[in-house]
């Protein structure tokens, strides 16, 4: 990159010394030390402390101001281009090798998490959000209200399906999302990931296949692995999801049991897959009597106005098995999910019980509560603005800290950006090297059963902007640099 | 029964009328409808019901006196006689065919929940404590102030290992049952179910065979079920537990992959293994290097003043994998468990997260502070004391109300009894009469792989005693009389 900007014209027996120059300058601008608008060391400064004639730095600097990277302001010095931001370019669809995989990323996944546990750790990995954009003070008032008028709830055992009015306030809800159910449609469940797993045993034994959307969420690849299932990547598109037309080859060509799916707002691509693909998908499977595992539990993010269907919006032979959770719009630590599992309902309520017997009673009723009487609507239209800059800004940040050619997802909603690194870089390593500057970030081959997308991060987006995260992004971006192939190596 | 009170000089023509009244006196009698000390109808007054001379009616009397029934009180009239309370004989050591079986309780078990939904029946199935013995008020005005002085605890994954307070506490209260915990060697679940499910997963596959007790809880049954593992039932003796001589026998004849005991009051039987026994079963699991998964969720409830060790003290190897929670003691729908899974406490770790990522946070922070400053060892007196108290009243009551050769265990702890119904009733009609009346039982065959135990219930003592279940208690002991096969068939 730097090379680039110097023309041919100015090569010279100095050339080592302009490209030093505007090296460091570079580094220091795209490194985020220097911020668009702030002034430039002085030449006669630099030339001191780079023991270089003024005249080189002079030149250096013209070259910049050539490149559009500085500009002169009579009178005061040189200056950091305001660059207009521009988002970076989007990665390509997914093209895994379509073949069943034994998955084995929970190590990874449980170093990432031991990052979590640490408070002084910047947190771009777990896709977690910031207090600041939960209603947690409201929630915390009803849930002790609750405690207060129904004493005796802790004390004994929501049995499956649980909490009634969480169900009645859930149902009414799935309207929203195009879905007709009744609170006997639905089971409480302990967040949905819970609820995954539990609808997976359901559907399928160890040794089947299940067909996941490429990249996909690390827990439900640790779902499948953990039951000793297969997973097979079908290709999906940043935007549009699963790719339809791959999925129905696969399915030909192998003996798929059941699907998971994200269809709204998957992680990490936050790719929605569009209502009339819903029913297509839904037709194909019920062609085959394959059952779906639906994933909404970023449904409720949406960035436009309209939020999106549900592919449960079009089962008519309950082989949707519908899954989500509070966790990202109102309380992980609450952690209370549902599940409307179709024809797998007494199956589903069955597995339940064997696996923990109820959920905590008071949590359900309180987010019930909250649901009915605490402005859930109201509350979604400022979490999802929320979500939505902090996503915008992080696309800023990139395109300010990162190298040009680096790639970001562009998310309809939720609050995570799968980030494509140019120069292949490894995104393990990167992950360690930031984790030693206490810079959490998800590294891509644990969102993979392949353990592709090595050139792959995810960056959690749900935490407020602030200088910390600023740094940290400036951080990573300058690793990135350090770390692409294209730089010279190390000590040469 | 009726037919041995009437001596044989009394055999005449009018044999049929004696007979009619002294089964009929009997039936209230034994069937609670008149209570010790009560007054009987008068002679003229039964004389004119029944439609029979006041001398039958006058010869019934005296035969029910002859056999100390009933008593003359000069000038007042007839009077239930007062028995001594004597307890019931025990049930004998379980004998199963040792011979590994695969599970099918689930669908006899989802009956029994059902019934635990409703408010209007008499909860005798379900091991649950009433509110009345558990501290409500104090656990949730300490969860009411948890959440208001850490308000973002809610908001946020408490991921594996779970809320470090509450893992000092428990590694803290070790101690009493003999056990050097540290809070790392200790992960918070969601109650002891899935503590136990958990440590299944990681210590063996599907198609395993793992060693219970018989009889053994109905959802330890379940979760081998699920798993999709094959259980073998060990002989063991109700006040003892498992016995290890049969134990040794299966374990050199099966390929056993696992035990999973309550060796502190086990449910349904209430039995605890002698500590001596303890550490020589942890010696003979230890030399074939077998694990133990250990549920000691009664453990801190012994009506003895010394609380019994857990296998776990004598563990050195690290095979044995504890588990427990504060639902029989504080709170069941807190779902606050825990284990201490020894040298698989990352494989469980791992487990943890991919079932339920985490527990709920702040009903764990709330059951820590309980443990560390709400008098945990004061409540557990007084709540040891309550449900002594409650175990002894059932067995009164089954002395007063059942046919006189039923049996029942003798509990030392725990809060459940095991009854052997005589005259071969069918507990699993026995349920279905009980719950057209709106009284719940547990019949037999759900704790057992093998659907033996036709012929006992299990009984919940964890409420407080009250006219409804003394009354419900009547109606079951007759209901066992009329289903008894040594009564004469209906309509005869």
């Amino acid at each position: 990159m730097t090379q680039t900007l110097v023309p041919q014209e100015h090569l010279s027996p100095d050339i080592r010394l302009y490209e030093r120059v505007v090296g460091r300058i570079l580094e220091l601008i795209d490194g985020g030390t220097l911020r668009p608008g702030q002034r430039l060391p002085s030449v006669r400064k630099l030339s001191r402390q780079m023991r270089i004639s003024i005249s080189t730095v002079l030149q250096a600097y013209r070259i910049l101001e050539d490149a559009g990277r500085i500009k002169a302001k009579p009178q005061s010095g040189y200056y950091v281009s305001v660059r207009a931001y521009r988002a970076p370019a989007e990665p390509e669809m997914s093209r895994p090798t379509v073949e069943s995989t034994s998955v084995r990323v929970s190590d990874q996944v449980m170093r990432l998490l031991e990052a979590t546990r640490h408070r002084d750790i910047i947190p771009l990995g777990a896709a977690v959000a910031g207090a600041d954009a939960l209603p947690v003070r409201k929630l915390n008032a009803i849930l002790r209200s609750v405690i207060r008028r129904q004493p005796t709830l802790g004390h004994s055992y929501d049995v499956p399906p649980g909490c009634e009015a969480l169900r009645v306030a859930v149902a009414r809800r799935a309207m929203e999302a195009g879905c007709t159910l009744t609170p006997d449609d639905l089971l409480t469940t302990t967040g949905s990931q819970e609820a995954i797993g539990l609808c997976l045993r359901a559907v399928a034994k160890p040794g089947d296949t299940i067909a996941i959307e490429s990249p996909t969420y690390y827990g439900i690849l640790q779902t499948i692995e953990g039951l000793g299932m297969k997973a097979l990547e079908i290709p999906t598109h940043p935007r549009d999801g699963v790719s339809l037309d791959a999925l129905r080859l696969a399915l030909d060509e192998t003996n798929v049991k059941a699907c998971v799916f994200a269809t709204n707002f998957s992680n990490p691509l936050g790719s929605v897959m569009p209502d009339d693909s819903k029913r297509r998908l839904v037709e194909m499977l019920a062609e085959r009597q394959i059952p779906l595992i639906e994933d909404d539990v970023y449904g409720d993010l949406h960035f436009d106005e309209v939020r999106p269907k549900v592919c449960k919006a079009f089962d008519e032979r309950g082989l949707v098995l519908l899954c989500s959770s509070f966790s990202k719009t109102l309380a992980a630590g609450y952690r209370v999910g549902w599940c409307a599992p179709g024809r797998w309902q007494q199956e589903v309520a069955r597995l339940k019980f064997q696996s923990t017997i109820a959920s905590a009673s008071a949590p359900q009723a309180a987010v019930a509560e909250f649901l009915e009487t605490g402005g859930y609507d109201h509350h979604l239209r400022s979490v999802r603005r929320f979500y939505h800059q902090q996503v915008d800004r992080m696309k800023q940040a990139i395109c300010e800290f990162f190298p040009e050619d680096t790639k970001a997802t562009r998310p309809a909603g939720g609050f995570v950006l799968w980030v494509q690194l140019p120069g292949r870089v490894d995104s393990m390593a990167l992950h360690d090297r930031a984790l030693a500057e206490k810079i959490s970030i998800a590294p891509g081959p644990i969102f993979s059963a392949k353990q592709k997308y090595r050139d792959f991060i995810r960056l959690n987006c749900g935490i407020g902007w602030s200088a910390e995260i600023e740094r940290a992004m400036a951080r990573l971006g300058q690793m990135v640099r350090e770390m692409s192939c294209r730089n010279t190596p190390e000590g040469s």
